[in-house]
């Protein structure tokens, strides 16, 4: 059995809370906020505190917070030689404090209040300065998840990077169809299939594969339809640059 | 019972024939391809012609070639005053020879060689010009779909340029992402979940809910990192300017 104490108790937390309560082999020993919060009430019989002079002992220490605040919180974590993590994707694992054992629990999800979310398919990114660490920070991961792989400070951060460009990036091209749309009275429920399928090809099909449209077959009569239809703005900027991304693509393929 | 003649068998009117083929109220009476090609094995009992001037009666002609073709072939259909359809996003209904019924059948999805088709889900998108023609239209769509609207052939090529946002450009991002990834012996894989949940939010999130990441929380630090991992590149140009885009519609949203 693992113990753990979440530290902190948005999204991530959260989510990583109801996982880890329900995971056969790990206990949440207690969950720590700044503020004062209820937890959700699956797991309402987790101790909670708001002071970090009064943390259980546990095998892991995991620190969910944002980015900017995880050096300055990690010194303040009243512990010596601890195993203390933290879950993102973007900060490397030396930033932590000194004094305690580091290491890196990153699951690789998009986490909101509203959605549920099934751990047994999201990668967690685990990283450790010691072996037997690691080894335990496998163990945690495994609980949790089919998919657990050893990622340094450095591949994680290119992965984060990766991220922004397949979630934060479709989004806002999700978004600008809806404002599109939206502004001519179309209903954007009509994406909604292409939106699934899109994604669900990247099941069994590359990028390069399942490229399809305008650009990819050069069809200079439908790009200026398109970009007629626009007119100058910065929805016709965006599409230009992807017109020229694709074709580039698609040549440097041919060839 | 409503009777129908595939022209073209390409990938859209492939998918087109075996969907009406499984719909109960509908009858393939011929498929017609330029060359010679064998049908699916689901359909190759319907009978298949390369002579135009060999046509079946049927109710409906559905054209299914590519964009460009559309408008040529249509004259060369040697038939008088029988509905005859496009299948195309982009391409208005006008351009289609007067001398027969026009219309058009556009299924909004991405269809691949590749991939089965549930046409349940996919939203079809009739247009006609005499009533009858579209009422015959939409008991053609409700064979195969639960979703079937009348949509201007001007709504219709706005809702095509959409398409190409949420499916082309996102795809392209993958791809984007993907090239990255390779570089730096990463696993694509890992983001697959992410990419899957990313299309999964809109079920039940507007984009604008749905948005995440540095850009919208205006976190300039880890955009900063993000922009010298990448370094100059056109990837770094395209970066920037989602950046910027979110961070434009997250300011004007809290203003």
């Amino acid at each position: 059995m693992t113990s753990v104490v979440i530290l902190g108790y948005g999204n991530v937390g959260k989510h990583l809370c109801s996982g880890f309560h329900k995971a056969s082999d790990v206990t949440v020993k207690q969950v720590y906020n700044r503020k004062s919060i209820r937890l959700t009430s699956e797991v309402k019989e987790i101790p909670f505190t708001t002071d970090l002079t009064a943390l259980e002992t546990a095998d892991v220490y995991i620190i969910a917070i944002p980015d900017d605040a995880i050096a300055s919180f990690s010194e303040g974590i009243p512990l010596k030689d601890a195993l203390v993590v933290h879950t993102s994707g973007s900060v490397p694992m030396e930033i932590l404090a000194d004094k305690n054992r580091k290491g890196v629990f990153y699951p690789l999800q998009t986490f909101s209040k509203a959605s549920k979310v099934d751990f047994a398919d999201i990668p967690i990114c685990i990283e450790a300065e010691k072996p037997s660490d690691l080894q335990l920070l496998r163990k945690l991961g495994n609980a949790l998840s089919k998919k657990v792989v050893e990622i340094s400070s450095e591949e994680r951060a290119k992965l984060h990077l990766s991220a922004v460009f397949v979630n934060n990036f479709v989004n806002h091209l999700y978004y600008m169809s809806e404002a599109y749309l939206n502004e001519n009275h179309i209903d954007f429920d009509l994406l909604k299939p292409l939106i699934a399928e899109t994604a669900r090809k990247m099941e069994h099909l590359t990028p390069t594969k399942a490229q399809t449209g305008p650009a990819k077959r050069n069809d200079q009569k439908t790009i200026e339809k398109h970009l007629k239809l626009m007119g100058p703005s910065p929805m016709a900027t965006l599409y230009k640059q992807f017109t020229d991304a694709i074709q580039r693509t698609t040549k440097s393929k041919s060839n």
